[in-house]
């Protein structure tokens, strides 16, 4: 089977094609600037030269004609037909509290996936403009939608809802969801796979550190508690994402600088975090780089960043009376040498030894880097959300034939 | 030197009289409703009944004037003359980045103390009054002025920054500021005492838990970190307050119930909290009691509420790299057991061997009630916020001699 993985955002779409059978990737690539005059598409075969086409791409619609011409392409594509493509799996930001997992998308679930519009209005509606610009140029093919929130829809209450009045719940929603679900379900399952310990009998932190960045609880295998919340903004510093802060400083800054509800939210979502602090990027390697030549800023950038981490990893061991696995996942997480350096030398009272050799090794297997000794298992998970929607994707829509 | 401590609210006035020499209170009391038509005034001297009156008090000089006529009273008075009064020390919610300790009023200081008034508009210009007030009734009484803020101005700039841009702290000095100052110190002072050894040797983590609550990282003697912020909304969930919460919620919860800056902040500071959750009260002692009566919600608000403060118990730890000393102080800190078992039950993985038998006995003594094994001393130290600031007012106006 054949499963091509689709995350639509509002003016772009990346894709990667699966070949079931050896969970390769077949080509990848994304559409950017969708509904601009100069779209671009680059299209990356797997033993081919990458292919960047500049055209104008007006709608969703267009942008997976597109996708299907660059996979098909004589050239450098990687399908004879498009029939060979037999399942299309889409990452959904929010599911809510209705979707606990992976579904097959019909009616009802497309409506469900509109009633969550609210609650994730920047992802969601780009998310089901890929739904429909599939069922346009692929009638017939089997959808399936994986959900960011769905992993951690275990949560008991006391850590999914908010001390503020519960009609706000009842009405709203407004609740904890937590984010990157598909990642922390795949690290935790994979870290017990490597250390050949059955799941349900350990207790982990896992931390997904990109550009947006999230930490969770896993007991017995499930999302005790995460750090974001009920949008993705909530918990730990980011890239420009200021995660936990007065809640009073919201109402105080739109009243001292005039800013709108809108302002605000993009002010503390695109203009906070490590790009706030270091003044020079949110993307750590550079912060990272600028702190080794001695640039202040960036060094306390880089000091509050892994302060906050230390102090979520922490707050998780409370909350699970210890830990025994603690994991690195995701962009940040798998690449920065230095971040868990620091996060792990300052918290060595868990039961946490780093071997700093095995640290600084770059490798893209899931691996051990903390010493025998060391009773907490420190661990490198690369993190791969594609493959887990193309493998949800397969068995949901193999299951259903 | 006989010093009166005076700590105003916008319609309240609270005071004690203490007798430095052997710093006891000789009478303390409260006036309520200032400004409305039927003021109540409650005046308890140390050997004698409490004396209630009501009549119409307008404003502040008024209100301490009636204080100063019940403290001089022939039959329920403590003193001969009001001239008997050599000092007053008021309690100051917020003291900015200025004040890094208690000082004697100046005008200097009284503009300061204005220049905050945006920082904590509910309460600094109320505790202006107050220092007018005593102007007026007392002239040539040396005044001076404790901080809620001061103690917490150690903290580093990993803690006392936020990451969002920086243009907010220059132009608005917003940052983390933390209150419950003078009991932070206090507690940790008192706990190194009763345990013998350096406050610098000590890592600990020091909870105030009253209808506000925060709780302190203390580190050399000095606040690392704590969890209330730039107002004393974030942190820890309290009474009336959410404490943390993703700030992504306060524009969607003003945009969907078209709240305004003032009602939002209304909102999470008055109707949250445990007295959202359990939809009973604010009040642990009643919310314990409704728990233990079966009532769902108000286990629902007991199991959040010891869950969060848990949570920054670890996360603390983890900043110091684990701790040494436990303290609960403050209404519920000293009073519930409930809350300490819980919560000290659940941490067991940092060295935390609580004694049950010690933790259930009631006293006014700041105690250990840890096992003699356990690694991390857990205490209960009553705090005694009056009488710090009557100490400070006493060393101050004593070295301005």
């Amino acid at each position: 089977m054949k499963v091509l993985v689709i995350n639509a955002g509002s003016s772009s779409l990346k894709y990667q094609l699966y070949d079931m059978r050896d969970e390769s990737v077949l080509a990848s690539g994304r559409v950017e600037r969708i509904g601009m005059d100069s779209s671009i598409v680059t299209h990356e075969p797997a033993d081919k030269p990458e292919v960047r086409d500049v055209s104008e791409i007006l709608d969703h619609v267009t942008a997976v004609k597109r996708v299907i011409d660059m996979l098909t392409h004589p050239d450098h594509g990687a399908l004879e037909s498009m029939k060979e493509i037999d399942a299309v799996g889409h990452r959904i930001v929010h599911g809510g509290e209705v979707f606990k997992g992976s579904v097959l998308v019909t009616q009802e679930v497309k409506n469900e996936i509109r009633r969550l519009f609210d609650l994730a209005p920047l992802h969601n509606p780009a998310h089901m403009m890929g739904i429909t610009a599939v069922e346009a140029n692929m009638p017939g093919v089997p959808q399936v939608v994986v959900f960011d929130t769905a992993f951690h829809q275990t949560m008991p209450k006391t850590s999914y809802l908010y001390p503020i009045p519960k009609v706000l719940y009842r009405r709203h929603k407004i609740r904890r969801y937590g984010f990157h679900g598909t990642s922390h379900a795949y690290v935790s399952d994979m870290a017990a796979k490597v250390l050949g310990k059955p799941l349900d009998t350990l207790k982990m932190v896992t931390c997904h550190i990109g550009n947006g960045a999230s930490c969770a609880a896993i007991q017995d295998g499930k999302t005790l508690d995460t750090s974001m919340g009920m949008t993705p903004l909530e918990g730990l510093m980011m890239g420009t994402r200021s995660g936990d802060i007065d809640p009073a400083i919201v109402p105080f800054v739109m009243n001292k600088e005039e800013l709108s509800l809108n302002e605000v939210n993009s002010m503390l979502n695109k203009h906070s975090g490590m790009l706030a602090i270091s003044g020079i990027s949110s993307d750590m390697r550079e912060v990272t780089e600028a702190m080794n030549d001695g640039d202040e800023n960036a060094k306390l950038a880089f000091d509050m960043y892994t302060y906050r981490l230390k102090k979520y990893i922490g707050a998780y061991a409370a909350a699970m009376n210890g830990i025994d696995v603690l994991i690195f996942t995701a962009g940040v997480g798998e690449n920065s040498v230095a971040l868990r350096e620091t996060v792990c030398q300052g918290i060595t009272f868990l039961g946490i030894e780093l071997d700093l050799e095995l640290n600084a090794q770059r490798s893209k297997e899931a691996r051990v880097i903390s010493t025998p000794s060391s009773r907490v298992k420190v661990m490198v998970v690369p993190t791969n959300e594609e493959l887990l929607i193309a493998r949800d994707t397969y068995s949901i829509v193999k299951e259903a034939q």
